[in-house]
């Protein structure tokens, strides 16, 4: 039920079932490939057995700072896979680790395997770069998950016991330090604790660490005093915009430092205005959101422009062969935009978070499900010395966020496909599978069948339905123009209201919505402002960005324009069958000897072929671009 | 008289006056401002003192490797300054520094502030990084300069001792070194030094260095051994592409690694060629040439395109935002250009040492002669986070390469602008001023008035000639198509043979030549494989780039697409006198809201001005570029 200011709630990833479509088979890679694969990661590299406490000065690879984030994160996307698909080694591996976890906290609550057993002495002594409120909060996540997944408290007790003890550390009253983490996180994580365990003390620490952020005199200049530290890494800029805390949240109106932290930080805000309805953290939420899709957001819904502390830059500051665009700072989005989406019912939040998930966050990861993008550039070139890491999946990175982080999202994709509110059941994403409410205090059951987003039509039967009826309440994207709607095969207005939703009419159980989305390709400009793509396009089918590699098209892939019209074409046996676009494209013709000239250079017509943006990069390195030259004009 | 494969011989610098026109003014400020600017600012940066040797242990502000090579370009351009322009205070100056550098002189001729009085134990250990040799050579050049300027030998004899000196560590005999210098520069200066002295030992001595360049086993890997370090610095490349010694000189077919270090063994192989007429050396020379000028050189004749180890990348990668086209490159793409000219007089050399000149090279100055830029973008923002360095010259910088550079380039343009061969007299440059030469065997002097490249018009009046009269050959620039020709006011074919020069009639004394060169504004095009230059278009007049500055078109300069015809206008009040190309541009009209959208941006008319690239940001600081949107096919 809705608390506060939260006018949906989601429904839960434990009531959505995902199947077939275009979801099914990847998330059944996700479980069958990607989980054990990170599991295998985390023990190779002593992630898991740190929880063992075994580590001892003199020994080799001590544990880092932010491991423990990486099991939490696993643990996080494990519980929500065996919630919906038994495994008995997933089982039997993922109780082996909540064993070691539970086993690793300390007598006073307590949970930090590096500030257990490498610097101890060192807790809470610099809150600005060490990740300790970070870790502390993905392994609260980790624990709801978990409980959620299979009722068992034992980590959900060890977290809660975690939370009260830091609750005991920080805060405003005596002797408590006035601190709050670098790395935003375990703001979201209490929430998540408070609504997991009803206890509202939680949400009350998440406020505390909220309304603390920012505050003068500035925590992190103290806490660098006590360590005879300068106050300012250099790259934190001069008031500590890298980690959001140059200003109150509330005075915030423009995106700064490191996205990943910005948007779990606007995340936890959004979460805490919902319990409390503060019209501040909202009014803040609403111009940082504008800030960043207006100004600072990739096509892709990739955030973060700049690899230099992997942070968001100036206004219009999106170069696409260097674009960092991390696969976290994606799901970030994913996770903001859905946040957004709670308080206020409308589109715009989901279409973001549609566009970030489906592009700059599903780009991540292999289509095999074994290999991981940190950065997602626009344009590749590997002939142009930016190192694999940007134009090639990994199989890990020592700083391994990434690789779990899309994990959870994708075991939990559920839970962003549809909510409850206002006596309707609302469609965020159009998912094949089948969604199981709660609504007006009956059951409410549709099962959903689609191609989407290979194909336009989504058909939602109802399975179960209050006596009333169920009415839905369906997204139609801002570039669905023309969208249908059928109950029971009758023709219904499909007019969706200024939320950018359509109602049906209450549908008894049994009836059948169809709501036909129109996918023609189409091409998408940029504001003039963004340098890197004025005077060039890009292609959309759906809320698939397309991209040309070069495997398809030669190189010069970003030289090629496309002419007229584009024809969408399924190849079943291409990338595990996908719609490709295909449409003629000229290119300016090169000559031989001097490099410069007073002739301009002539076209050549030829053939274009364009795949999906996530899909690109599953079938060999080389040349890859989103925004390609507008010939529109010709 | 030419020697060798030489078939052109450079009139001396101290054989051309340059006055009034286009380069008379900006002499004056080198000489009045510049010269002096830099004198002080070696004095306060300890730079001239550090030859009393005074300097012990424990003293602050040890002398640097290579400081030496600063104040050797500075006496190299004060030399050339006096001997065209008598300056009592400069002479002492030059006294004074000389006599300090003469009496630094160790017993056995050896001379390096550095090595001997901070490091005197490391002399000679580490060529690959530490400059020595590439000192001596900035000396060597310096005291050829010295005595072609006053016929004093004191700094030339010195400078003699020191090669004879390096001439006993340095070859292939018993005892000696085989190395080389990791920044070339010695080589050019000892065939300076060879031509200055007429001893054959130093041309060999280069010859030696030359040669020795690149074999294995290799030199740099042997002296590492002996200083137990790793073979290879990082940023060095897999082979030391860095400093050009990859391969022996004679297979090199590609330009690598340190843009600078490649212009000056460039220059020296085509010395040492010029010497010696070793086909081998011109094959690999016009290899190199053709690899930079057709895949690796910017529109303003900067090359090094990575700020990254100062370098060539791969071909047609030429960034405009990041284009480092560091000063001393373009510098050495004269120095360069201009050796390939003697060994064959055509026009291809002389256009691209033009264009060099006019443009990325001159770009290093400002306009009053204070302060100076060491990368030379083809765009700037200063809101993109490129720090000051790039979009704003400096008085000075740590490692001053560059402002003595331009300098010592300047007071000696005399240099590039004529030479005798074959019989006549050729002219390269088209400089204000006078021209006296020996042409078969008899005094030939012309003098030169022309506004060029202000305007097109170049009147040369024969003042002395040999009896038989003085044929000119006068370069016909590529982009000069319908040149026209007069002699004593009557109409003369003005056609260029296969050098690109035209050859006019034997003139006695009293005659004149007016070639006319028509100036009208043009634009240029780069090969379609330059990413960045792609649909876009470069404005020229003459030699002259022009480029957009904020200050006269608003914010968004790289966004504004030429439309149509440019005029050019003479400025008398702007920018100490210059022409401007005006025109109508357009460019995309932006919108509010969403950053992304389905429609295309719509169009807006725009008054357009563009100013010589050479002279941008000489009114502050703000945007510029050079490419611009094609909106040709419009």
């Amino acid at each position: 039920m809705a608390t506060g200011a939260r006018r949906l709630v989601p429904v839960s990833w434990r009531d959505v079932t995902v199947a077939a479509g275009f979801w099914g088979p990847r998330l059944a890679t996700t479980r069958a490939v990607t989980l054990p694969l990170e599991y295998q990661q985390c023990q190779q590299t002593g992630r898991i057995d740190a929880f063992r406490l075994a580590w001892r000065d003199g020994d080799p690879n001590p544990p880092h700072i932010f491991w423990d984030s990486d099991v939490a994160k696993w643990i996080e996307a494990a519980a929500y896979s065996l919630a919906v698909q038994p495994d008995t080694a997933l089982q039997a591996q993922l109780d082996e680790v909540i064993a070691l976890v539970v086993a690793a906290q300390q007598p006073d609550g307590y949970l930090n395997v590096h500030f257990t057993v490498v610097e101890p002495q060192k807790r809470w002594s610099n809150l600005r770069d060490w990740h300790e409120l970070y870790c502390a909060g993905h392994l609260m996540e980790a624990a709801v998950a978990h409980f959620t997944a299979t009722g068992d408290r034992r980590l959900l007790d060890c977290l809660a016991r975690y939370a009260d003890y830091i609750g005991t550390v920080f805060g405003r009253g005596e002797g408590q330090r006035r601190g709050y983490c670098g790395h935003e996180e375990v703001e979201l994580a209490l929430i998540k604790l408070f609504r997991a365990t009803g206890e509202p003390r939680y949400r009350d620490l998440a406020a505390y660490f909220i309304d603390e952020r920012g505050a003068q005199p500035h925590y992190f200049d103290l806490e660098a005093a006590e360590r005879d530290q300068k106050p300012l890494a250099p790259w934190y800029g001069p008031r500590h915009e890298y980690n959001q805390s140059h200003l109150p949240v509330r005075q915030q109106t423009t995106a700064e430092g490191h996205a990943v932290r910005a948007m779990y930080l606007y995340s936890g805000m959004a979460d805490l205005a919902a319990e409390t309805g503060d019209r501040d953290l909202l009014a803040a939420l609403h111009a940082l959101w504008a800030d960043v899709t207006e100004q600072k957001m990739y096509v892709t819904g990739g955030v973060g422009s700049s690899g230099h502390g992997e942070r968001f830059t100036s206004g219009y500051d999106l170069p696409n062969q260097t674009a960092y665009a991390e696969t976290c700072a994606a799901i970030g989005l994913v996770f903001w935009a859905h946040r957004m989406l709670q308080l206020e019912p409308d589109r715009r939040y989901a279409d973001v978070l549609e566009l970030a998930l489906y592009n700059g966050a599903l780009s991540g990861i292999s289509l095999d499900g074994r290999r991981f993008f940190y950065a997602n550039p626009l344009l590749a070139d590997p002939q142009r010395h930016q190192g694999s890491f940007a134009v090639e999946r990994q199989e890990w990175f020592g700083c391994a966020c990434c690789p779990p982080n899309i994990a959870r999202l994708l075991t939990s994709l559920g839970e962003y496909v549809a909510a409850v509110g206002q006596g309707a059941l609302w469609v965020h994403l159009f998912v094949n599978g089948e969604i199981r409410a709660t609504v007006a205090g009956a059951p409410a059951t549709v099962a959903v069948r689609t191609a989407y987003p290979w194909e336009g039509e989504v058909r939602l039967q109802v399975l179960a339905a209050p006596a009333a009826g169920l009415p839905l309440r369906l997204r139609i994207p801002a570039w669905a123009a023309g969208a249908t709607l059928a109950v029971d095969g009758a023709p219904c207005p499909a007019v969706a209201d200024a939320s950018g939703y359509l109602t049906t009419p209450p549908l008894p159980a049994g009836a059948t919505a169809v709501l036909t989305l129109p996918l023609l390709p189409r091409r998408v400009w940029a504001k003039p402002e963004v340098r890197e793509d004025n005077g060039r396009v890009a292609l959309f089918r759906g809320p698939l960005l397309y991209c040309l590699e070069e495997l398809d098209n030669g190189p010069g892939v970003d030289q090629l324009a496309p002419v007229g019209e584009l024809t969408a074409e399924w190849c079943p046996d291409l990338l595990g069958g996908v719609t490709v676009l295909r449409g003629q494209g000229r290119r300016r013709v090169s000559w031989s000897g001097e490099l410069y000239r007073s002739t301009p250079p002539a076209w050549e017509e030829v053939a274009l072929t364009a795949v999906p943006y996530a899909l690109w990069q599953n079938r060999g390195v080389g040349q890859m671009a989103v925004w390609l030259p507008d010939a529109g004009q010709a």
